[in-house]
C-alpha cells in the first residue's frame, strides 16, 4: 500500500516533510528512494498529516465500562491504537480468570491492548476482596508478550518501609526483563526509596514541581486527563523542551460518555496544543515517548520496520480531527467510524459474582451505643471523605432513625466469598431522601456498597443487583426505578458505548430526580469511592468504618 | 557516602541543582529529604559539578593497542566509566576464544565493558580471517549479562540484499531480545531497508542529511570523534534541540597516544560545548542518551537506584577538567590519576597466532607477464586506495625490479591457517626506500601486511613478526630497525599506554627517517586498512588483489 500527498510528522528530528509512505504486511516499509514495488494499493491523503498512532499509557478499560471489544470500537475512531491497561479491577472480583479473560477479549482487535499485571490485588487488608495476586500469581503472567510489566504500585509505603511481600512483587517483574509502573501519592518524602526500586512510572503527580521530581529521578511522567481526573493542563505548567521526552499521555478513567462526546488521546493532545505547546511535541507524548518507555519499538513513529499503525489528521492544530486509523496497515476507523467487526468473548468466567449470604432487611438495621457518632462527609466532586461527627435519632431499642438532617446510611455488602460481612456506616452529603441507591462498582475491592434512609429500599437494591450479576440501580418505595446491569463481573457490560453512556445518564437522573440527590453529586461516581481505603479521611469497608488518621478501624460511636 | 557542596547535573529536566547525593552500596541512594542515616563518609566537592559517568557507545579496544586492563587504567581518569565495545578484530583472529579473553580481562575492571558478538567475521569472502563468526556462535554468547547485542552490521548489502545467512544472524540477536549495531556508508539508498531489519545504531554518517535520515528511521547516530576518524564537528551541524536526545558520542578507534595527551570522550564533550552545544546537552550525549538507546537502566543519570558512577567536573565549560572519577561508589581516579590496581589475564589462548607456511624471500619475488600494471595508490591520511597504473621495471625473468618512481611491493601473509598464501600486489605513496615495514594489524582479518621494495628485508620483517607473535617491524639491510610486539593476539600488548604510545611514535619515527617514507604519512596506519576490502577502490588480501568497482580479483597485469 502506498499513502500519498501526504505530510508526515517525523518524531525524532521532530520536523514535518513531505514523501509516500509504502506499507507492506502491516510493517512501514520506507519512505525514502523509489525503491518499491508498484503498490497494490494507492490512498491519496490529500494533504493531510500523517502521524503515528496514538498510545495511551496508562488506563483501566473497566472505568468505562464497557467490554473490550467495545472500548476498541470507540477509541480507535479518537486514533487510539495502542493502550496499556492495568485490568485490577476486574482481577480484584476475579483474579487470574478476570486476567485471562481481558487477555483473551483483547487478543484479536485492531487495538493493541497490553496488560500490566496487577500488583495490588487486594488493595488493602482492611477489605475482602474476590482474589489475592502475590508473587506466584504474579510469575504465572509476567512472561506474556502482552504483558509489559507490573501494573501501578499503590503501595508505596511498603515500598518505601521494604516490605518483604512488596518486594517479592517488584522483583518478580525485575527479573522478568519487565518493568514497573507506579502511582505515588507524595505523602512521604521518600520518592528517592520508590525510584530507587525501580519504578519507572508515575500518573498521580498533580502539581510542576511533583513533576520535576520525579522526571529528575528518572521516571516518566503519565499526564492524566481523564473523565473525572483532569491533571494535564496544570502539569504542563511543567513540560518545558528539555524534558518533554520524559511526558507521556493517559486517560487512567474515562468514561464512555467522554470517549462518545469529547474523545480520548486525541482531546488530550488537542488541549495540549490549546495550551501553547507545540504541535509536535504534544504528537510526541502521544506516540514516541510512550514507545520510548515501554521499550515499543515496534511503534510510536512513522519508521521502516514498525508496525503500519498511523492516523491521517486534518490538520496540527489545536482543532485537528482524526479522520483515518490504520493500524497494522489495515483500514480501521474513517471519518470517526469504525470500520472493524465487533467479538464477544465468553464470560462465563466473569460473570455472576455474587456470593452474598445471609441478606435481608435487617442485616440494614444499625444498633448504635450511643447517639454521637462518626459520619463520612462527602464533598461533592472529590474522592476525600472527611470524618464529621453527629448527634443522630435513635429509637427506644438503640437503633438508627432517619432525621431531617442530611444522613443516610451506607453499607458495604461483601460478595466474593459468602462471608456475610455487611460493613455499616453514615454518610452525609448525598441529600439522598426515600430511597436507595446501590452500585458494585466500589474501588478497589467492588463488592456491593449502597446508600439508602431505610433498610427495605437498601435491601431491595442489593437483591437486585444481585440478580442481575451486577450494576447499578435504583430503589424507591420497595420498587426498581431503573438499573444497568454489568453482567462482566459486575464491572461492565457488553452493550454498545453509545448505549451505555445514556443508560448511566439516564440512571444518574433518575437518582437525582426520584431521590432528591443534590444536582452537583453524581451519586454512583461518589460512592464508588466511599470504600477507597488509600484515600483518606474515613471510608467504609465490608470490614467496617475506617480511619485513615488511626490507620484502623473505629465503632460508630465516638468514644467520650 | 555523602558527596556535599556539589552542583548535580540532572540530565532528565536538563539543569542543574544544588543538593547532597547520598551513595549506600555502590548505587545512588538519593539526594532528595535528608532520611539517610549519617554518612560514614563524607566528601567535599569544593562547589565542582558532579555528573553522571561519560559512556562510549562504540569502539574497538584492540585499536588502543592496549589491553583491556591498560585500556581502563588510560580512560577512566579521563571520565569513561562504561564503553560498549565490539571486539571484531581480536575475534576475526582467535575466534570466541578471543571474545571469551575480552570478556575475562573486563571482568573485574573499575570500567563497565559490554561487548557486541561481532556480526562480520569474516569481514569478506575474499580473505582468510582467524575464524567464521556464524549464527550458532552468535547464539553461544548473545545472552551473557555483558553482552548488550550483535556487533556492528558492516554488511549492509547482505543485509538489504535478505541475504538468509546475514538475516540469520540479525536474528539471533532479535530472538534474544538484544539490540543490533549498525553501520552504514550508504552506497545504496537503501537504508529504509536495513532500519527496518531493526539495526539500531549507525557511526558511519558523515553528514547532516546521512543524519537526519538516519534519525528520521529511527536509528541513535553515534558521533565519532577518535584518533583519525573526525565526524564529530560536522555531525553536530546536523544536531539540535529537538533531535539531540538521539545523539550520542562514540571514538570508535582511539590510539593510546589520543587518550594520554589528549582525551577521550570528555575530550569529546569539550569539542562540543567549545562548537557551542549546551553544555548540558553535551553531557546527555555522553550519559543519559546512550544509557537510554542501550537501555543501561542502570547507569547514566544521577538518579536513585541508579549506579553510582559518577564524574566531579572543574566546570561546565569548554575546558572543564574531570577532577575525580567513582565507579560503583569506589573512588577510581583524581585528578587524572588512576587509584585501581592494573590486573593481568592469562593470554595463553590469544597468543602466538601466527601459522605461516612456506615463508622464505622467494615468496615475495613478483613474476609479472606484462610490464603495465595495476598499482594501489594511496592518499595521505586517507583509508581509500586508487587504482592507478604504472609500467614497471622487469627483469628478463619477467620478475619486477624497483625503479625511481614511488612503487614498492605490498604483501598479504595469510597467518590463521597455514595455507601458505600470500597476496602481492604494488602500491604507490608510501615513498619507502630500501626497506621493509610490517603489521599483524590489518584490517579486518589482520594477516600479516609488509611493504618494501625487496624480498630480503620484507621476509625478514616478516620472519621477525613471527617470533614476535606479532606486532609492527622496520627492517633496513637485513636487520631489524626497531619493532614493537603485540603478544596479544598480534593486535596488542600489556605493557603501560605511555610506553606503547612513545613506542609506536618511535617506530613511525624510524620508518620515516631510515625508509625516506613521507612525513605525512603514518606507514603503519596507512598499511593497516591496505586489505579493508569493504572500503574502495582497490585493496589486497591474502588471496590476491581485489577490485571494489568489478568487486572481484584481479590480476596485477592489466589486459590490453
Amino acid at each position: 500500500m502506498r499513502i500519498t500527498n501526504c505530510h508526515i510528522v517525523d518524531v525524532f528530528n521532530k520536523e514535518v516533510f513531505d514523501a509516500d509512505l509504502y506499507i507492506i504486511d502491516g510493517m512501514i516499509a520506507g519512505y525514502g528512494e523509489q525503491w518499491f514495488p508498484a503498490a497494490q494499493e494507492v490512498v491519496d491523503a490529500n494533504g493531510m498529516y500523517l502521524v503515528p498512532g496514538f498510545i495511551d499509557s496508562h488506563l483501566h478499560i473497566e472505568s468505562s465500562h464497557l467490554s473490550p471489544s467495545e472500548y476498541s470500537r470507540l477509541v480507535i475512531p479518537c486514533g487510539t491504537t495502542t493502550v496499556i491497561a492495568d485490568p485490577h479491577e476486574i482481577v480484584n472480583v476475579c483474579g487470574l480468570d478476570g486476567f485471562d479473560y481481558m487477555l483473551q477479549a483483547t487478543e484479536n482487535l485492531p487495538l493493541s491492548v497490553f496488560l500490566q499485571v496487577p500488583s495490588c490485588v487486594p488493595c488493602t487488608p482492611y477489605e475482602n476482596s474476590g482474589a489475592r495476586i502475590g508473587p506466584e500469581e504474579i510469575e504465572k503472567r509476567i512472561n506474556h508478550p502482552r504483558v509489559l510489566g507490573l501494573g501501578e504500585m499503590m503501595d508505596f509505603v511498603g515500598v518505601c518501609a521494604a516490605r518483604d511481600e512488596v518486594l517479592d512483587k517488584l522483583l518478580v517483574a525485575k527479573n522478568a526483563g519487565k518493568m514497573i509502573d507506579g502511582h505515588y501519592l507524595g505523602f512521604e518524602p521518600r520518592l528517592d526509596a520508590y525510584c530507587a526500586a525501580g519504578i519507572a512510572t508515575d500518573h498521580e503527580c498533580a502539581t510542576a514541581k511533583d513533576m520535576l521530581d520525579r522526571i529528575r529521578r528518572g521516571m516518566y511522567v503519565l499526564m492524566r486527563q481523564g473523565t473525572a481526573c483532569h491533571d494535564l493542563l496544570n502539569l504542563l505548567k511543567g513540560m518545558n523542551d528539555k524534558n518533554s521526552d520524559r511526558c507521556l499521555l493517559c486517560t487512567d478513567d474515562c468514561a464512555a460518555k467522554t470517549m462518545v462526546e469529547i474523545g480520548h488521546i486525541d482531546n488530550n493532545v488537542r488541549m495540549a496544543i490549546a495550551a501553547g505547546v507545540d504541535p509536535i511535541t504534544a504528537i510526541c507524548m502521544a506516540t514516541v515517548n510512550a514507545a520510548n518507555c515501554y521499550r515499543l519499538d515496534d511503534r510510536g513513529a512513522i519508521a521502516p520496520g514498525r508496525r503500519a499503525d498511523f492516523l491521517l489528521l486534518s490538520s496540527l492544530d489545536k482543532d485537528f480531527r482524526v479522520e483515518e486509523v490504520y493500524t497494522a496497515g489495515q483500514h480501521v476507523a474513517s471519518g470517526h467510524k469504525y470500520l472493524a467487526s465487533v467479538s464477544r468473548t465468553s464470560i462465563e468466567k466473569v460473570s455472576g459474582k455474587m456470593d452474598v449470604k445471609g441478606l435481608n432487611a435487617k442485616r440494614f438495621e444499625l444498633k448504635l451505643k450511643s447517639p454521637h457518632v462518626r459520619v463520612m462527609k462527602v464533598n461533592p466532586g472529590s474522592v476525600v471523605t472527611e470524618q464529621t461527627d453527629a448527634w443522630v435519632d435513635l429509637d427506644k431499642n438503640g437503633i438508627w432513625r432517619r432525621n431531617k438532617e442530611d444522613i443516610v446510611k451506607i453499607a458495604v455488602v461483601e460478595r466474593h466469598h459468602g462471608t456475610g460481612n455487611i460493613g455499616l456506616g453514615l454518610i452525609k452529603g448525598l441529600n439522598l431522601k426515600g430511597g436507595a441507591i446501590a452500585t458494585s462498582i466500589a474501588h478497589d475491592s467492588h463488592n456491593i456498597i449502597v446508600a439508602g434512609d431505610n433498610d427495605i429500599d437498601m435491601d431491595h437494591a442489593v437483591q437486585k443487583l444481585i440478580r442481575m450479576g451486577g450494576g447499578m440501580v435504583v430503589v424507591k418505595d420497595g420498587k426498581v426505578l431503573d438499573c444497568v446491569q454489568h453482567e462482566i463481573a459486575g464491572l461492565m457490560t457488553d452493550l454498545p458505548g453509545e448505549v451505555v453512556a445514556q443508560k448511566l445518564a439516564s440512571i444518574i437522573e433518575t437518582a437525582r430526580r426520584e431521590l432528591g440527590i443534590s444536582g452537583g453529586v453524581d451519586p454512583f461516581m461518589t460512592l464508588c469511592f466511599m470504600s477507597l481505603v488509600v484515600i483518606p479521611e474515613i471510608k467504609i469497608t465490608d470490614m467496617g468504618l475506617f480511619d485513615l488518621k488511626k490507620y484502623d478501624f473505629v465503632p460508630l460511636e465516638i468514644e467520650e
